[in-house]
């Protein structure tokens, strides 16, 4: 059955891969637990589906409801975006996503918490030397539906039109876990394929087509219900530890999830699983993003930002 | 297992009631069939855990993009409103749910689009008798959460000031059914019990207690992330139509949802499953509602409903 | 010419009030400064069209933009706030205004950010003995367009079911200087009449109608259109220091404003000017209100505030 | 003085030009009477301050509370914009503006109502001949100060990357008068300068530009306060048929507006007077224009549009 996951920590999790098929992973321990990933290879890429290349996962857990594990959060979260970010100068912000479903505004929402720069190193040079604000620039490209235009064409063009030393995509994920939902963020500098997540596999946006580094930061804000499904039936039958349930786990196996597929009926990819709180931590999380970008690229206190932002 | 539903029908169907149990259903087919049940005896309320009194189930699938459904789906509930209210003349229409949760933002978005005109009556004489408008108020009452104040009793207190001869009370529901998601409307005369969708069991708002009818009107808009989980176990398991895997929805049936409340994490009652375009759905469904209504109450044309309501 | 501002200190200084007219002023100079006065007898209320009794205001200029100021002018407006509930233990917030109306939004938007405790006293109160928190209910009564009830009646609904020590009014009011929108915030104790901004006077609420102190707090969002018409023309007159300006002014004023009615057309009373960026400015002002009030009832830390009402 | 004005009719009557100044006007009474415009010369563009082009606006007053009136005034607009496109079959259409200030949001707000369909051409071939769809495409640029990057250059990488037959652009203008706001829609063939309206002269997107035909499509939401001002002066001078107020309004002529701009502060450029339930007219507007632009390009019926946009 496809259990579909968007973090690399999970799809290696999910085969349980090791150092010897090309998958290497250093933990952080701590409050806010963090872990780096290396895709070594064509069969780690393969068995994991990931690309090859980098991933750092942050593991925010309790942070959206607690001021200090927030603050402590967002500071991991920069830190590790400076590094993905190798001391580029100009940043394109891209937030992907349609800023009209509640699980998918992540990327929209970022975006507007943004201290956008790069017109004011021309308009206001004294104000932009004084701040001495990194040069930020911002895109919310929308999705195929509502323009017509394929998001990776838009970003292109915006990227010709802005000549950036870095692309930063912010995007909503899938996960495997009900408990990683607005709860873990995954970095990685292996660039995106806009729309893969609702089936369409459209034109990739990375260094190589680009040019530049392309960093993508997302945050998982659903759990495909078919994923959460199929989860289910296989632990069910683990966790009873009966012989009729693990000759059904290997029944439903086999079953490639027809049986499944009949009974989401005719929405299969497009159900999610979500908390029913998820406005609110789309946008706790969104403002845990923005901070973490604010503070990597501009060099600013967790405190001026509102002021800034006029959020 | 607990499999949630809020709709009569669903619950029926799940124990396979009939006549002789006190549950009595006549079907009309059509276009937008609708479905009309009474729950006869306590016998069919214990087993349905739905109060004695009469259901009506209007099925809408397929009208959210199809306009003349649509215009069906609209006068199908208009009607059945009109039935329920046996001529009550003055209305108060209450919002139920909190407008910042997409899926929880039904009852709001409903009363968002009424027109209200009690108040006409006295401020402006001559155009309420022109436009002949029936008498319509409203109350957004909030949730517990978010006023710190019981619903019931916010709702008591403002039909002690309205006084009205009937109450409707617009509310999301849960489904068993991914299909019936925005797609299914049930209308009855049995109250409800504000805030019982998140585990609250609370005061109830009904005729007994208020003295005045009591008309519920609700869509599904989530299906249980349990619910759907423990349906799949179960199904699939009939499905396949092996040994073992009868054995297992045995197993699980005893089990008492142990094993799937560990499996959902802390969240459990909290995890819903939704179509991924839930903003959308609920914006259209609260659309026909609120015409519906405005039909059933004003008398007034389809087309005069945005103009009236500046929408 | 009516000159309309709903700011006790603008209303004396358009009449240019001393103490032995009843108006009592005293300044407290600073960054964020602040005006205590007193309309000590019916003379100053006339006068001033202010009913006798308390006004506290708050000019924090520049605050919105600047997280120091903006921090100081929390504090100041917290300390007021809790001189003037004399240690009320039980706090029934209202956020009176159209949700749906940029410029009336403050009230709802002020509620939306508080720390509601009171159901928790009952529903959880281990945690809420731990937080030590006040007991603070909330209410958005709405409009009467949007509702066809009285916002006076509600209140008095919401007072009776809730029993609250006092009543805390949060307002969007009018003033007459652009200079001071979402710029000062006015505390009173001398209560509310519901929608008297636009032209409606219906019953008020105070102490001597609910029983308990009503405490309004006010930010002005809007320069009613025609008062900002007259005084250009009396200022532009005044200024231009020319025999001619002030005949031209004397004429005005006896005029009582016909000519300008007729330029404003069918809109006058509901013509506003506001700055083009409102909707930002409202926005911010909600955060410094409730941040003011959430620490005035709660007694918890800036910090936490952002975690405890998840937004 | 400066009497700002986006509107050709109102910059022609302000001058009291005629034919022999090289402004041409036809117009069309009715229920929605329609002035067709042509600045003929440069004479005329001079003292207009529009640019040599053909200019049609509506004047739809009544339309946005009137279900009749709003139909009349859909289909007079959809057949002005049908002429100035002359045919063209695939469109672009940009959405100017801050989609977060409410004033400022028409431009997004239309776009968001568009029945989108370049993507479909290529993805439900099939149903993309079925329903008959013109090819339209859209982009909401944003604003400078949320991407840092110029609404020109976005507008014409986005040109390269679609290449339509024409763009459409969606702006929200100033006028002159208050009884134009929200009544009034301009269409023209001359192109924008985007950021114009906020006191950045940028660089011009029109035929000359992008090598295709620019309409723009604009409805004023608001008055700058500075103009209404100086029009008050202006008009009650001459209304008050009085020798002081005379020599008063030559006397303000000469002053180029000190008194007036020291008098509105610092905001200046930035205050604008609009109706009190601005966000109302502006959603309704919206839905005016879109659903002319979606029956002029696609040739649908206004019963459709709601479920083919799910709005």
């Amino acid at each position: 059955m496809n259990q579909r996951t968007d973090l690399a920590v999970e799809a290696a999790e999910l085969k349980q891969l090791s150092e010897k098929d090309g998958f290497l992973e250093t933990v952080t321990a701590g409050t806010i637990p963090v872990s780096k990933v290396r895709i070594v290879n064509e069969n780690a890429a393969s068995l994991t589906g990931k690309p090859i290349g980098n991933y750092a996962t942050v593991f925010f857990d309790g942070a959206l409801s607690d001021d200090e594990l927030f603050g402590h959060a967002v500071e991991r979260t920069a830190d590790l975006i400076r590094e993905f970010l190798h001391g580029a100068k100009s940043v394109l912000a891209i937030g992907l996503g349609n800023a009209e479903m509640t699980a998918d505004a992540l990327g929209p929402k970022v975006v507007d918490r943004l201290i956008i720069s790069r017109h004011l190193k021309e308009q206001l040079p004294d104000l932009y030397r004084e701040l001495a604000l990194g040069e930020l620039s911002a895109l919310r490209p929308g999705v195929l539906g509502q323009t017509g235009i394929e998001t990776a064409e838009l970003i292109r063009a915006a990227v010709d039109t802005v000549s950036p030393d870095a692309v930063v995509v912010f995007d909503a994920l899938a996960s495997r876990r009900v408990k990683r939902l607005c709860a873990t963020v995954q970095i990685s500098d292996t660039g995106i394929t806009p729309g893969s997540g609702v089936g369409n596999h459209r034109a990739r946006i990375d260094k190589q087509s680009l040019g530049i580094p392309v960093i993508s930061i997302g945050v998982p804000t659903v759990v495909d219900a078919a994923t959460l499904t199929a989860d289910a039936l296989e632990k069910v039958g683990k966790q009873m530890n009966h012989p009729s349930a693990k000759a059904l786990a290997g029944e439903l196996a086999n079953d490639e999830g027809e049986a499944l597929r009949e009974l989401l009926g005719g929405y299969e990819n497009n159900l999610v699983v979500t908390p029913q709180d998820i406005d609110a931590l789309v946008s706790r999380t969104a403002k845990l993003l923005s901070e973490a970008v604010n503070i990597a690229i501009h060099n600013v206190d967790r405190e001026q930002i509102d002021a800034l932002t006029g959020v």
